[in-house]
């Protein structure tokens, strides 16, 4: 596929994380630790697991030609069990049919999902983080750096550059307790079906699952959400918003970047990365929620447009977080023009306006309220 | 407008609560809150704010003139604000300079929205509490009901309808949940700008804002969300999410309805009006998303598609959520289809498929998962 | 329903041909051409079509209560047949029976649907000649007036404003054609269903069809289209596309009104029609491609959706088009601002710049290429 | 990136090229055919055009390194600019300077883009036309097999096999002609912005882009398109139209499909690509069309974002495309089950149904009625 320009708007760092060999790794991940739970609770012979688990290196598999594979198999899992009961039965053919037991492609491919899905939000995570120290800074060292507000088409009246900077946190510092919170939520394991208790599993289901989600370290749910992916799409919200809130970022800073403002120079290109995500995001989510509505216990054609669509919001994300990062990071704050605006504009003020409108009580104002809530700031992140 | 077709998918309820009429009195409660908090901390005089809010009653105005005024004005509020300051102007000349003191038409606009929108909000728990209850009274009959339990083509195995209630209670118990939580962030007064502090306010802003908030019972926000209306925007996510857990609903009734199953008879109608909104809802929503980024403070376009978009989602939601609950009111359950499909499988399963697919301990084991998530659903309700 | 900002984004010429009444008596016209073609054929009696030709008037209908009725019988068009037999019975009761003869309510909806889509369409085609015979205005005056070409964040060369115009109205010109060439295909009849042949119609089908598509001067297609909609909701595409071209003209002379520009003035609000026009039409074109995909010969939900959100395309399309019109014929141009914005520009040039980038001479191509593309618009025009 | 479940949901063909390989041979076959017409027409030495003529060969280029760099330049040409440079250096530095003379970064990329989907659109027409004729020799075969005619929920008349396969083939046969007026006004060169006219070019713009557009066997514009994509745009609303009438097939298959049903069988997953492809469409063009409302004569984020939108269009488009040719090939149609539900549907008639609803004639005037649909396709497609 065509990924020149996915990669323009994305980090070479969330690809690796969402690549399809860190996908088969996770699918390995996956069926190592139903083994070993399998084994623990009786279901499957102790010597088994071991040579199932054994064989779970991801150095041992080829993975351009299980991707070849799954093409033709119209399956992204087939290829892999096939080819991991294959190598397990070479050494051990006993174990063979215990690879992938009582388990189905799709608790499969989902529950790997989720594993990478787990190491794309931690570097989305950290970037936030980032961007939120570095607005906090520059609110601490501009709070009282006075320049025109504006609204689209004039200037308003007077604010600082360090309020701007505060404002702009706000909503990122809410997008980012959102987010943690959605993902609480949907990093669950994945097994199992609506359609009722599986025969095979002898009545052990909850003790395995509870098993296996210690190991892989995610919430074990209480029903399998295969068909029922509320929880996952309810995280896509979260990062479509944050996504929104960084393009809003993004845009507030072009326009003070423009020829005829030029009060702001960020680092070229940065910000169009995040406006670029901003207008893909909501449509992948639209196509998420379509996905919801599903057919009997499965639906046709919804399961898989929804993993097609999935990696395009995390690289899509941690691309404008990490755009917007670097955008921060490298931002050069021409305060002399941001002035020389300012007194422009005073002197070109019609007779018949309050002269309040720009007045520095109003600049001294702001700052003390850029000061009041960089404190806020401060102590929600201390928290 | 033609509102023929709008109406089929919503309810008479809804499309009051949300309609010019409530509009206008939500923005003229806004004036009146606005009034007295100015006079009580001093900004206005009293006499002004009595006679302010006297004049603030929807009877003394005539809606359509006002709504035919917004049309040529291209603004929902300029028209209201100059009749009410023309009425009371009327009475107390002195009082007409204190209408509308301070304060945009963004404050006033955006506030009645959220105003009108907690009445809509109401209309939708109350209908989707009556679902959680009737999918919890069909659990609690059927719970050993046994019927197939299907993939999109094929009869896979057995199960209850008791425990297809319960599933299907479960992600609307979410959603339940999750909305709550996320109305309570986004019902909140819209006052000022981020261009910073008012001089008209003689720094009583906090203080008039905290008087209005709570005579509206809505929350005052840390500072003013007009351009950054993320948490407004996660509550719409929390809409489309809702509606998208109804149609799942629709789409499985209507499986077990259609003309070659017949295991359950719904009444007409109803399912189609939750599965056209869960098709119009995304949609909306990225309309929604995309307004989140904004020019400067302010948004050319961007605030007033937001506004005329907002309407749709409570709408279509309240429409699909009513739908729902009249589904399950008036549906039929045909038990004898149900045990009739079941036997015909067992009789044709081919003789290498295993007998315990579709056996009687399998629907006996359903059923006791049945009531045991009966019983947290119960816990949940209850707490 | 909450109508105020529906309004402020579109027309009420076009929200008065898209209305109730206008639908109601759309679906009327229908009824009389039908049982005037059904006379004419020999499939009901010539006393009886005089008759209900006779009752098919708006004025003798109560709209109000039957759009009242339309929700609570969940269907647009069932009060209306009722209320139309009743009232064809009461002067002849022999004729009530042949009211609607053999005819669905998809077919009343549908071509309903199709006369006022026409007259909203028709609308919409005034408007978009008056902005296209403005913009030839403009660049016909103004084909030598120089002024700073320039990308997102730079001045970048010379242009002269007529050159702008000619290129602001090439995409609209195209938009024009295409928009027409779409509109001749999807006015279609809508008769029957992919059912197959009626037995009631005697064979007489085609004929009847032709003699009604000649009297709502509609075409006859070969098909029914009611569950395959790709002619209309290719119409829904080229609106689309209108849209977005016109975004981009308002997006444009906004950014030459900003403050810090000012080059143009073009009349408050204007433009943020067609801005906020342009973020809605995606989602109401994805709205209705998705319901293209229909289950059987019927769609649930489908149908109700796809009827829901037509009108706003066109009011959006007619909104965002008067909005372009209006912004054009009350546009500024303020030539001071461009000559003194482009000197200030020279003067600043960077020694290393190459001279010809700001020439007076490159001002001189532009215009000829202006001129040059005003004959081929003209051309266009004419032809 | 993970391409695993992309590749579910296309092909190898069209995966290939769209490939970076193929789009960087593209760039290289653009930058001959500018070296030649530029040398042609006297703005560079036929030396130089000589040398970078030879040298744009995609074996002499390390594509993996050029996509890795573009990840880090932030651009997709630049990195092959460079790289075209230095090797024509190597041999000839004199024509190093005349390498990409001229021209822009959107040019190049724009241009290249158009030449790979050139390629995409013709593995999707190839698969289009197997489709039309499968369906017409289903048409054929099964003209007079008779079969119940469903609505959602009920039986509602009779049909024959046959006629269903000319209903089907009407959309996509519509699909193909507007398909093919689409891609002929799209795929045209592009070149120049609408700054205006540029010096380097010394008035022999035109003449050089007709020998380009000549030798890349595309349109030549009449005015640079890139920050006028409508027409591009254009192309995708078709492809979006198609697959959506493809998966309204799916569909309807997978409905004739399932477990009570059974009247066809489909080869396994075909029909679910096409319906996920159609799950996409729809906001991938929202996206796109969002991408056309552009600031000044750039637009920040949207070229990137249309951009990388685009692959997807294709991908998908020809992974429905040619799911429904598999589909379609492998199709198995049970007539013993179409007549046994047929008869089951007379037998259980209701007293007071017309027994015209199922009778043998209506399925004879549907034969006819097949039959002469059949002759209208086969007239179409000779021409």
């Amino acid at each position: 596929m065509n990924s020149l320009f996915e990669r323009l708007l994305s980090t070479s760092e969330v690809m690796e994380a969402l690549s399809d060999r860190h996908f088969v790794r996770a699918m390995l991940h996956f069926e190592a630790a139903l083994a070993r739970a399998q084994a623990s609770v009786g279901l499957i012979p102790q010597t088994a697991s071991a040579s199932i688990v054994g064989t779970c290196k991801v150095e041992l598999f080829d993975v351009l030609k299980l991707v070849r594979e799954a093409g033709s198999a119209r399956s992204a899992t087939q290829p892999l069990v096939k080819s991991l009961r294959e190598t397990v039965g070479l050494f051990n053919p006993e174990a063979e049919r215990y690879v992938h037991f009582a388990c189905s492609d799709q608790d499969l491919a989902d529950t790997a999902q989720v594993l990478i899905t787990r190491d794309g939000l931690d570097l989305i995570s950290a970037d936030l983080s980032h961007i939120l120290t570095r607005l906090q800074e520059l609110a601490d060292s501009h709070a009282t750096t006075p320049m025109l507000a504006r609204s689209p088409l004039q200037a308003s009246t007077i604010t600082t550059f360090g309020l701007k900077c505060v404002q702009w946190a706000a909503p990122l510092q809410r997008a980012q307790q959102r987010l943690g919170l959605a993902a609480d939520k949907a990093l669950s394991l994945q097994f199992g079906s609506l359609a009722g208790p599986q025969a095979e599993l002898q009545g052990k289901g909850q003790q395995m699952l509870a098993l296996m989600a210690s190991e892989l370290k995610l919430k074990a749910p209480s029903l399998p959400w295969r068909t029922q992916r509320d929880e996952w799409v309810a995280l896509a919200c979260e990062l479509a918003l944050l996504v929104a809130s960084l393009a809003s970022l993004a845009q507030n800073m072009l326009q003070l970047a423009q020829y005829e403002v030029a009060e702001l120079t960020p680092p070229d290109n940065s910000c169009s990365v995040a406006l670029a995500a901003a207008q893909r995001m909501p449509q992948c989510l639209s196509s998420l929620l379509l996905t919801l509505a599903q057919d009997h216990d499965g639906g046709l054609g919804h399961w898989q447009a929804a993993l097609a669509e999935w990696p395009t919001l995390l690289m899509s994300t941690h691309g404008a977080t990490r755009a917007m990062a670097l955008a921060l990071t490298g931002l050069q704050v021409n305060t002399d023009q941001m002035r020389s605006h300012l007194e422009a504009r005073r002197a070109a003020a019609p007779s018949r306006e309050p002269a309040a409108l720009f007045a520095p009580e109003l600049a001294q104002q702001a700052a003390e309220l850029a000061r009041q809530h960089l404190l806020d700031l401060h102590a929600i992140t201390a928290s």
